[in-house]
Protein backbone atom coordinates (compact mmCIF):
# COMPACT_ATOMS: atom_id res chain seq x y z
CA UNK A 1 0.00 0.00 0.00
CA UNK A 2 1.16 3.76 -0.76
CA UNK A 3 -0.22 6.60 -1.07
CA UNK A 4 -3.04 7.34 -3.33
CA UNK A 5 -4.25 11.17 -3.49
CA UNK A 6 -2.35 14.05 -2.22
CA UNK A 7 -4.92 17.30 -2.34
CA UNK A 8 -4.44 20.46 -0.55
CA UNK A 9 -7.56 22.46 0.75
CA UNK A 10 -6.97 25.92 0.77
CA UNK A 11 -9.66 26.90 3.46
CA UNK A 12 -11.24 25.41 6.27
CA UNK A 13 -14.70 26.44 5.09
CA UNK A 14 -13.66 23.87 1.89
CA UNK A 15 -13.14 20.91 4.15
CA UNK A 16 -17.06 19.98 3.18
CA UNK A 17 -15.90 19.40 0.05
CA UNK A 18 -12.84 17.12 0.55
CA UNK A 19 -13.52 12.97 1.23
CA UNK A 20 -11.83 12.55 5.04
CA UNK A 21 -12.22 8.78 5.20
CA UNK A 22 -8.79 6.85 5.16
CA UNK A 23 -6.99 10.41 4.93
CA UNK A 24 -4.69 11.65 7.09
CA UNK A 25 -5.02 15.51 7.09
CA UNK A 26 -2.15 17.94 8.22
CA UNK A 27 -3.64 20.98 9.47
CA UNK A 28 -1.13 24.17 8.88
CA UNK A 29 -0.89 27.35 10.53
CA UNK A 30 2.34 28.84 9.71
CA UNK A 31 1.96 31.38 11.43
CA UNK A 32 1.77 30.30 14.38
CA UNK A 33 -0.17 27.85 15.80
CA UNK A 34 1.10 25.04 14.03
CA UNK A 35 4.76 26.62 14.60
CA UNK A 36 4.23 26.77 17.97
CA UNK A 37 2.35 23.32 18.53
CA UNK A 38 5.41 21.32 16.85
CA UNK A 39 7.80 23.61 18.84
CA UNK A 40 5.94 23.28 22.67
CA UNK A 41 5.97 19.66 22.11
CA UNK A 42 9.27 19.40 21.07
CA UNK A 43 9.93 21.41 24.31
CA UNK A 44 8.55 18.56 26.76
CA UNK A 45 4.71 19.88 26.98
CA UNK A 46 2.90 16.82 28.04
CA UNK A 47 -0.27 18.09 25.13
CA UNK A 48 -1.68 20.63 23.77
CA UNK A 49 -5.51 20.80 23.56
CA UNK A 50 -6.99 23.10 20.75
CA UNK A 51 -10.34 24.15 21.75
CA UNK A 52 -12.56 26.65 19.02
CA UNK A 53 -13.53 29.05 21.53
CA UNK A 54 -12.79 31.13 24.41
CA UNK A 55 -15.24 30.27 26.48
CA UNK A 56 -14.20 26.61 26.14
CA UNK A 57 -10.57 27.71 26.83
CA UNK A 58 -11.52 29.19 29.93
CA UNK A 59 -13.17 26.33 31.08
CA UNK A 60 -10.09 24.57 31.96
CA UNK A 61 -9.29 27.74 34.44
CA UNK A 62 -7.77 27.06 37.91
CA UNK A 63 -7.14 23.05 36.75
CA UNK A 64 -3.41 22.84 36.22
CA UNK A 65 -3.45 23.99 32.54
CA UNK A 66 -1.65 26.42 30.85
CA UNK A 67 -4.39 28.91 29.04
CA UNK A 68 -3.40 30.36 25.88
CA UNK A 69 -5.71 32.32 23.67
CA UNK A 70 -5.15 34.45 20.34
CA UNK A 71 -7.70 36.62 18.58
CA UNK A 72 -6.75 38.94 15.45
CA UNK A 73 -3.00 38.22 15.99
CA UNK A 74 -2.73 38.94 19.76
CA UNK A 75 -3.57 37.51 23.19
CA UNK A 76 -6.69 37.52 24.21
CA UNK A 77 -6.74 39.51 27.87
CA UNK A 78 -6.69 37.58 31.09
CA UNK A 79 -4.77 34.43 29.51
CA UNK A 80 -1.06 33.13 30.26
CA UNK A 81 -0.05 33.41 26.63
CA UNK A 82 -1.28 33.37 22.75
CA UNK A 83 0.20 31.49 20.06
CA UNK A 84 3.82 33.04 19.78
CA UNK A 85 6.38 30.47 19.23
CA UNK A 86 8.43 32.49 22.03
CA UNK A 87 5.48 31.23 24.28
CA UNK A 88 6.30 27.40 23.64
CA UNK A 89 9.83 27.10 25.45
CA UNK A 90 10.98 24.32 27.93
CA UNK A 91 11.16 27.03 30.72
CA UNK A 92 7.42 27.78 29.82
CA UNK A 93 5.78 24.38 28.94
CA UNK A 94 8.41 21.24 29.42
CA UNK A 95 5.87 18.78 32.08
CA UNK A 96 3.09 20.81 31.14
CA UNK A 97 -0.62 21.28 29.56
CA UNK A 98 -1.32 23.74 27.16
CA UNK A 99 -4.99 24.55 26.19
CA UNK A 100 -5.10 26.86 23.29
CA UNK A 101 -7.31 28.44 20.73
CA UNK A 102 -6.68 30.71 17.73
CA UNK A 103 -8.54 32.63 15.38
CA UNK A 104 -7.74 30.19 12.81
CA UNK A 105 -5.94 26.83 13.62
CA UNK A 106 -7.58 25.82 16.21
CA UNK A 107 -10.58 25.43 14.09
CA UNK A 108 -9.43 24.32 11.33
CA UNK A 109 -8.36 21.19 13.44
CA UNK A 110 -11.74 20.52 14.66
CA UNK A 111 -13.46 20.77 11.29
CA UNK A 112 -11.06 17.71 10.55
CA UNK A 113 -12.37 15.02 13.14
CA UNK A 114 -13.37 12.97 10.77
CA UNK A 115 -10.10 12.19 9.30
CA UNK A 116 -8.58 9.06 9.87
CA UNK A 117 -5.45 10.91 11.94
CA UNK A 118 -4.88 14.37 11.88
CA UNK A 119 -1.31 15.72 12.35
CA UNK A 120 0.19 19.72 12.37
CA UNK A 121 2.43 20.52 10.65
CA UNK A 122 4.96 23.96 9.78
CA UNK A 123 8.70 24.49 8.52
CA UNK A 124 9.84 23.54 11.90
CA UNK A 125 9.22 20.20 11.50
CA UNK A 126 8.64 19.41 7.58
CA UNK A 127 11.12 16.66 6.88
CA UNK A 128 10.72 14.70 9.60
CA UNK A 129 6.53 15.03 8.64
CA UNK A 130 7.32 14.35 5.16
CA UNK A 131 9.13 11.68 5.90
CA UNK A 132 6.29 10.14 7.97
CA UNK A 133 3.98 10.84 5.17
CA UNK A 134 5.55 9.05 2.66
CA UNK A 135 5.26 5.66 4.98
CA UNK A 136 1.71 6.51 5.35
CA UNK A 137 -1.32 5.00 3.16
CA UNK A 138 -4.60 6.34 1.72
CA UNK A 139 -5.31 10.03 0.95
CA UNK A 140 -3.23 13.18 2.45
CA UNK A 141 -4.73 16.12 2.81
CA UNK A 142 -2.96 19.54 3.94
CA UNK A 143 -5.49 21.67 5.38
CA UNK A 144 -4.53 25.66 5.45
CA UNK A 145 -6.05 27.26 8.03
CA UNK A 146 -5.91 30.31 6.25
CA UNK A 147 -7.31 33.85 7.62
CA UNK A 148 -11.22 33.91 8.47
CA UNK A 149 -11.67 31.33 5.88
CA UNK A 150 -9.62 33.21 3.71
CA UNK A 151 -6.61 31.68 1.60
CA UNK A 152 -3.27 33.11 2.93
CA UNK A 153 0.49 32.76 1.01
CA UNK A 154 2.35 30.89 4.07
CA UNK A 155 -0.06 28.13 4.78
CA UNK A 156 -0.17 27.67 0.74
CA UNK A 157 3.26 27.91 0.77
CA UNK A 158 4.07 25.08 3.31
CA UNK A 159 1.48 22.90 1.33
CA UNK A 160 3.19 23.50 -1.68
CA UNK A 161 6.74 22.77 -0.50
CA UNK A 162 5.24 19.09 0.93
CA UNK A 163 3.40 18.54 -2.44
CA UNK A 164 6.86 19.03 -3.87
CA UNK A 165 8.78 16.66 -1.27
CA UNK A 166 5.45 14.10 -1.57
CA UNK A 167 5.18 14.37 -5.64
CA UNK A 168 6.00 10.65 -6.93
CA UNK A 169 4.23 8.64 -10.01
CA UNK A 170 1.23 6.70 -8.90
CA UNK A 171 0.05 9.83 -6.61
CA UNK A 172 -2.96 11.93 -8.05
CA UNK A 173 -2.56 15.54 -6.66
CA UNK A 174 -5.60 17.88 -7.51
CA UNK A 175 -5.29 21.11 -9.21
CA UNK A 176 -4.82 23.00 -5.65
CA UNK A 177 -1.85 20.47 -5.17
CA UNK A 178 -0.44 21.99 -8.29
CA UNK A 179 -1.68 25.70 -7.85
CA UNK A 180 0.77 25.39 -4.22
CA UNK A 181 3.34 23.47 -5.51
CA UNK A 182 3.71 26.28 -8.33
CA UNK A 183 3.26 29.18 -5.54
CA UNK A 184 5.92 27.54 -3.38
CA UNK A 185 8.74 27.17 -6.16
CA UNK A 186 8.09 30.96 -6.94
CA UNK A 187 8.46 31.83 -3.75
CA UNK A 188 11.56 29.57 -3.35
CA UNK A 189 13.20 31.92 -6.25
CA UNK A 190 11.71 34.81 -4.81
CA UNK A 191 10.97 34.76 -1.18
CA UNK A 192 9.84 37.88 -1.36
CA UNK A 193 6.44 37.38 -2.26
CA UNK A 194 6.28 35.99 1.41
CA UNK A 195 6.62 39.54 2.48
CA UNK A 196 3.20 40.80 0.23
CA UNK A 197 1.40 38.18 2.73
CA UNK A 198 -1.75 39.96 4.31
CA UNK A 199 -0.68 37.97 7.85
CA UNK A 200 2.79 38.86 7.44
CA UNK A 201 1.76 43.05 7.17
CA UNK A 202 -0.44 42.12 10.15
CA UNK A 203 2.21 41.32 12.27
CA UNK A 204 4.35 44.09 11.70
CA UNK A 205 1.66 45.84 12.55
CA UNK A 206 1.91 43.99 15.89
CA UNK A 207 5.45 44.17 16.45
CA UNK A 208 5.89 40.46 15.75
CA UNK A 209 8.45 40.11 13.16
CA UNK A 210 10.50 37.84 15.51
CA UNK A 211 7.77 35.34 15.48
CA UNK A 212 7.82 35.30 11.23
CA UNK A 213 11.42 34.80 11.09
CA UNK A 214 11.04 32.23 13.76
CA UNK A 215 8.02 30.15 12.26
CA UNK A 216 9.78 30.11 8.42
CA UNK A 217 12.85 28.04 10.14
CA UNK A 218 12.91 24.68 8.66
CA UNK A 219 13.46 21.27 10.56
CA UNK A 220 14.11 22.86 13.61
CA UNK A 221 12.59 20.08 15.54
CA UNK A 222 11.42 16.47 14.56
CA UNK A 223 8.43 16.37 16.44
CA UNK A 224 5.09 15.59 14.86
CA UNK A 225 2.03 16.75 16.94
CA UNK A 226 -0.76 14.25 16.37
CA UNK A 227 -4.38 14.26 17.71
CA UNK A 228 -5.41 11.31 20.18
CA UNK A 229 -8.45 11.47 22.44
CA UNK A 230 -8.69 15.37 22.04
CA UNK A 231 -5.06 16.32 23.00
CA UNK A 232 -2.52 16.66 20.42
CA UNK A 233 0.83 14.67 21.75
CA UNK A 234 3.86 13.96 19.95
CA UNK A 235 3.64 11.35 17.64
CA UNK A 236 5.57 8.10 18.93
CA UNK A 237 8.36 7.01 16.76
CA UNK A 238 8.68 11.07 16.19
CA UNK A 239 9.43 12.13 19.69
CA UNK A 240 13.01 13.45 19.98
CA UNK A 241 13.58 16.98 20.74
CA UNK A 242 14.88 20.09 19.67
CA UNK A 243 18.15 19.44 17.58
CA UNK B 1 -12.02 57.92 -8.10
CA UNK B 2 -9.83 54.58 -9.03
CA UNK B 3 -10.26 50.90 -7.77
CA UNK B 4 -9.48 50.25 -4.39
CA UNK B 5 -9.14 46.53 -3.33
CA UNK B 6 -8.49 43.71 -5.81
CA UNK B 7 -9.53 40.00 -4.30
CA UNK B 8 -9.84 37.15 -5.75
CA UNK B 9 -12.22 34.07 -4.67
CA UNK B 10 -10.96 31.06 -5.99
CA UNK B 11 -14.39 29.45 -4.98
CA UNK B 12 -18.10 29.56 -5.13
CA UNK B 13 -18.10 28.48 -1.61
CA UNK B 14 -15.73 31.34 -0.40
CA UNK B 15 -18.12 34.35 -1.80
CA UNK B 16 -20.08 34.22 2.07
CA UNK B 17 -16.61 35.53 2.92
CA UNK B 18 -16.42 38.37 0.82
CA UNK B 19 -18.00 42.09 0.50
CA UNK B 20 -19.56 42.51 -2.35
CA UNK B 21 -21.13 46.49 -1.78
CA UNK B 22 -19.43 48.60 -4.32
CA UNK B 23 -17.87 45.50 -6.36
CA UNK B 24 -17.85 44.29 -9.77
CA UNK B 25 -17.60 41.00 -9.82
CA UNK B 26 -16.16 38.94 -12.80
CA UNK B 27 -17.18 35.20 -12.99
CA UNK B 28 -14.68 33.16 -14.55
CA UNK B 29 -15.59 29.73 -15.90
CA UNK B 30 -12.58 29.19 -18.50
CA UNK B 31 -13.92 25.74 -19.55
CA UNK B 32 -16.22 26.70 -20.92
CA UNK B 33 -19.05 28.87 -19.58
CA UNK B 34 -17.77 32.36 -20.17
CA UNK B 35 -15.73 31.38 -22.71
CA UNK B 36 -18.84 30.74 -24.40
CA UNK B 37 -20.92 33.29 -22.88
CA UNK B 38 -18.33 35.66 -24.57
CA UNK B 39 -18.61 34.41 -27.81
CA UNK B 40 -22.62 33.53 -28.30
CA UNK B 41 -22.66 37.65 -27.57
CA UNK B 42 -19.84 38.49 -29.87
CA UNK B 43 -22.33 36.40 -32.34
CA UNK B 44 -25.23 38.62 -32.29
CA UNK B 45 -27.24 36.69 -29.44
CA UNK B 46 -29.37 39.07 -28.04
CA UNK B 47 -29.30 37.54 -24.42
CA UNK B 48 -27.73 34.82 -22.37
CA UNK B 49 -30.11 33.80 -19.45
CA UNK B 50 -28.06 31.95 -17.08
CA UNK B 51 -29.90 29.99 -14.16
CA UNK B 52 -28.61 27.60 -11.90
CA UNK B 53 -30.86 24.43 -11.84
CA UNK B 54 -31.81 22.10 -15.12
CA UNK B 55 -35.46 22.42 -13.74
CA UNK B 56 -35.70 26.28 -14.15
CA UNK B 57 -34.26 25.58 -17.64
CA UNK B 58 -36.89 23.32 -18.62
CA UNK B 59 -39.43 26.26 -17.84
CA UNK B 60 -38.56 28.56 -20.60
CA UNK B 61 -39.47 25.37 -23.18
CA UNK B 62 -41.46 26.00 -26.17
CA UNK B 63 -41.51 29.85 -25.49
CA UNK B 64 -38.96 30.54 -28.64
CA UNK B 65 -35.44 30.21 -26.30
CA UNK B 66 -32.45 27.81 -27.02
CA UNK B 67 -31.95 25.48 -24.03
CA UNK B 68 -28.77 24.94 -23.40
CA UNK B 69 -27.51 22.49 -20.19
CA UNK B 70 -24.19 21.04 -19.50
CA UNK B 71 -23.51 18.71 -16.20
CA UNK B 72 -20.38 16.99 -15.68
CA UNK B 73 -18.54 18.52 -19.05
CA UNK B 74 -21.69 16.65 -21.25
CA UNK B 75 -24.88 18.09 -22.94
CA UNK B 76 -28.27 16.83 -20.85
CA UNK B 77 -30.92 14.83 -22.31
CA UNK B 78 -33.07 16.51 -24.33
CA UNK B 79 -31.38 20.14 -24.58
CA UNK B 80 -30.48 21.88 -27.77
CA UNK B 81 -27.21 21.96 -26.69
CA UNK B 82 -24.42 22.79 -23.38
CA UNK B 83 -21.78 25.01 -23.15
CA UNK B 84 -19.23 24.50 -25.94
CA UNK B 85 -18.23 27.31 -27.71
CA UNK B 86 -19.32 25.81 -30.85
CA UNK B 87 -22.62 26.01 -30.45
CA UNK B 88 -22.21 29.76 -29.83
CA UNK B 89 -21.51 30.38 -33.31
CA UNK B 90 -23.48 33.48 -35.41
CA UNK B 91 -25.08 30.59 -37.27
CA UNK B 92 -26.86 29.06 -34.44
CA UNK B 93 -27.30 32.29 -32.06
CA UNK B 94 -27.82 35.26 -33.95
CA UNK B 95 -30.89 37.14 -32.62
CA UNK B 96 -31.72 34.07 -30.50
CA UNK B 97 -32.02 34.15 -26.63
CA UNK B 98 -30.17 31.34 -24.72
CA UNK B 99 -31.19 29.70 -21.76
CA UNK B 100 -28.19 28.31 -19.64
CA UNK B 101 -27.46 25.71 -16.63
CA UNK B 102 -24.49 24.71 -16.84
CA UNK B 103 -22.08 22.79 -13.58
CA UNK B 104 -20.28 25.61 -12.11
CA UNK B 105 -20.46 28.95 -14.04
CA UNK B 106 -24.22 29.61 -13.73
CA UNK B 107 -24.65 29.08 -10.20
CA UNK B 108 -21.45 31.10 -9.56
CA UNK B 109 -23.42 34.29 -11.01
CA UNK B 110 -26.39 33.49 -8.72
CA UNK B 111 -24.08 33.82 -5.76
CA UNK B 112 -23.06 37.02 -6.87
CA UNK B 113 -25.93 38.71 -7.18
CA UNK B 114 -25.08 41.39 -4.35
CA UNK B 115 -22.55 42.49 -6.08
CA UNK B 116 -22.46 46.36 -7.89
CA UNK B 117 -21.93 44.76 -11.47
CA UNK B 118 -21.29 41.57 -12.28
CA UNK B 119 -19.63 40.47 -15.92
CA UNK B 120 -18.21 37.67 -17.37
CA UNK B 121 -14.08 37.07 -18.34
CA UNK B 122 -12.11 34.65 -20.32
CA UNK B 123 -9.51 34.62 -22.64
CA UNK B 124 -11.74 35.51 -25.44
CA UNK B 125 -12.25 38.78 -23.88
CA UNK B 126 -9.57 39.56 -21.90
CA UNK B 127 -8.07 42.80 -23.01
CA UNK B 128 -11.59 44.24 -23.58
CA UNK B 129 -12.16 43.11 -20.19
CA UNK B 130 -8.81 44.78 -18.27
CA UNK B 131 -9.07 47.86 -20.12
CA UNK B 132 -12.80 48.26 -19.16
CA UNK B 133 -12.32 47.35 -15.43
CA UNK B 134 -9.42 49.75 -15.13
CA UNK B 135 -12.24 52.60 -16.21
CA UNK B 136 -13.92 52.10 -12.99
CA UNK B 137 -14.48 52.59 -9.36
CA UNK B 138 -14.32 50.13 -6.07
CA UNK B 139 -13.40 47.17 -6.03
CA UNK B 140 -13.70 44.44 -8.27
CA UNK B 141 -13.84 40.42 -7.34
CA UNK B 142 -12.38 37.88 -9.76
CA UNK B 143 -14.91 34.62 -8.89
CA UNK B 144 -13.35 31.59 -10.11
CA UNK B 145 -16.35 29.09 -10.67
CA UNK B 146 -14.04 26.54 -10.13
CA UNK B 147 -15.27 22.49 -10.13
CA UNK B 148 -17.59 21.98 -7.53
CA UNK B 149 -16.62 24.51 -5.45
CA UNK B 150 -12.70 23.34 -5.79
CA UNK B 151 -10.68 25.62 -7.01
CA UNK B 152 -9.40 24.65 -11.13
CA UNK B 153 -6.40 25.71 -12.34
CA UNK B 154 -7.76 27.44 -15.55
CA UNK B 155 -9.86 29.55 -13.34
CA UNK B 156 -7.00 30.96 -11.28
CA UNK B 157 -4.40 31.16 -14.03
CA UNK B 158 -7.14 33.57 -15.90
CA UNK B 159 -7.77 35.49 -12.53
CA UNK B 160 -3.60 35.74 -12.09
CA UNK B 161 -3.83 37.09 -15.78
CA UNK B 162 -6.24 39.69 -14.55
CA UNK B 163 -4.41 40.68 -11.96
CA UNK B 164 -1.11 41.04 -13.70
CA UNK B 165 -2.44 43.58 -15.76
CA UNK B 166 -4.58 45.69 -13.45
CA UNK B 167 -1.85 45.54 -10.52
CA UNK B 168 -1.06 49.29 -10.04
CA UNK B 169 0.15 51.47 -7.18
CA UNK B 170 -2.54 52.46 -4.70
CA UNK B 171 -4.82 49.14 -5.47
CA UNK B 172 -4.56 46.99 -2.54
CA UNK B 173 -4.67 43.10 -3.68
CA UNK B 174 -5.65 39.94 -1.45
CA UNK B 175 -3.51 37.02 -0.28
CA UNK B 176 -5.26 35.40 -3.32
CA UNK B 177 -4.63 37.76 -5.69
CA UNK B 178 -0.87 37.26 -5.46
CA UNK B 179 -1.46 33.72 -5.24
CA UNK B 180 -3.44 33.30 -8.98
CA UNK B 181 -0.56 36.19 -10.31
CA UNK B 182 2.15 34.06 -9.18
CA UNK B 183 0.37 31.01 -11.00
CA UNK B 184 -0.25 33.05 -14.27
CA UNK B 185 3.40 33.90 -14.61
CA UNK B 186 4.54 30.44 -13.64
CA UNK B 187 2.08 29.02 -16.95
CA UNK B 188 3.15 31.48 -19.36
CA UNK B 189 6.82 30.41 -18.66
CA UNK B 190 5.70 26.68 -18.56
CA UNK B 191 2.07 25.98 -20.56
CA UNK B 192 2.62 22.39 -19.64
CA UNK B 193 0.78 23.28 -16.02
CA UNK B 194 -2.72 24.04 -18.00
CA UNK B 195 -2.55 20.49 -19.00
CA UNK B 196 -2.72 18.96 -15.20
CA UNK B 197 -5.68 20.86 -14.93
CA UNK B 198 -8.62 18.19 -13.66
CA UNK B 199 -10.77 19.65 -16.07
CA UNK B 200 -8.60 19.58 -19.11
CA UNK B 201 -8.31 15.67 -18.47
CA UNK B 202 -12.22 15.67 -17.46
CA UNK B 203 -12.08 17.12 -20.96
CA UNK B 204 -9.83 15.05 -22.74
CA UNK B 205 -11.48 11.89 -21.76
CA UNK B 206 -15.22 13.21 -23.18
CA UNK B 207 -13.10 13.91 -26.51
CA UNK B 208 -13.63 17.78 -26.28
CA UNK B 209 -10.03 18.80 -26.64
CA UNK B 210 -10.76 21.10 -29.45
CA UNK B 211 -12.89 23.61 -27.17
CA UNK B 212 -9.77 23.70 -24.59
CA UNK B 213 -7.75 25.40 -27.53
CA UNK B 214 -10.60 27.31 -28.41
CA UNK B 215 -11.34 28.42 -24.82
CA UNK B 216 -7.45 29.48 -24.56
CA UNK B 217 -7.32 32.10 -27.40
CA UNK B 218 -6.59 35.63 -26.35
CA UNK B 219 -9.04 38.61 -27.47
CA UNK B 220 -11.01 36.85 -29.97
CA UNK B 221 -13.96 39.09 -29.04
CA UNK B 222 -14.37 42.64 -27.92
CA UNK B 223 -17.93 41.92 -26.08
CA UNK B 224 -18.11 41.80 -22.22
CA UNK B 225 -21.46 40.08 -21.03
CA UNK B 226 -23.34 42.01 -18.24
CA UNK B 227 -25.94 41.22 -15.91
CA UNK B 228 -29.30 43.10 -16.34
CA UNK B 229 -32.49 41.96 -15.16
CA UNK B 230 -31.55 38.88 -14.99
CA UNK B 231 -29.68 38.26 -18.24
CA UNK B 232 -26.44 38.57 -20.02
CA UNK B 233 -25.88 41.22 -22.53
CA UNK B 234 -23.07 43.10 -24.03
CA UNK B 235 -22.21 45.82 -22.05
CA UNK B 236 -23.37 49.13 -24.35
CA UNK B 237 -19.50 50.30 -24.78
CA UNK B 238 -18.41 47.20 -26.02
CA UNK B 239 -20.55 45.69 -28.67
CA UNK B 240 -18.54 44.99 -31.38
CA UNK B 241 -17.90 41.84 -33.55
CA UNK B 242 -15.90 38.94 -33.81
CA UNK B 243 -12.53 40.72 -34.58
Amino acid sequence: MTLKNLNVCLSPALLPFYELEDTTAVVIDIFRASSSMCYGLANGARAIIPVAEIDECLSYKDKGYLLAAERDGAVVEGFDFGNSPFSYTGEKVAGKTVVLTTTNGTQAIQRCKNAKTIVMGSFLNISALTHWLKSQNGNVLLVCAGWKNHMCLEDTVFAGAVVDRLEAPGLTLDDAAYAAQSLFRSANENPAILAKASHSKRMRHLHIEQDIAFCLQQDLVSTIPVMKNGELVCLPTYTSAVQ
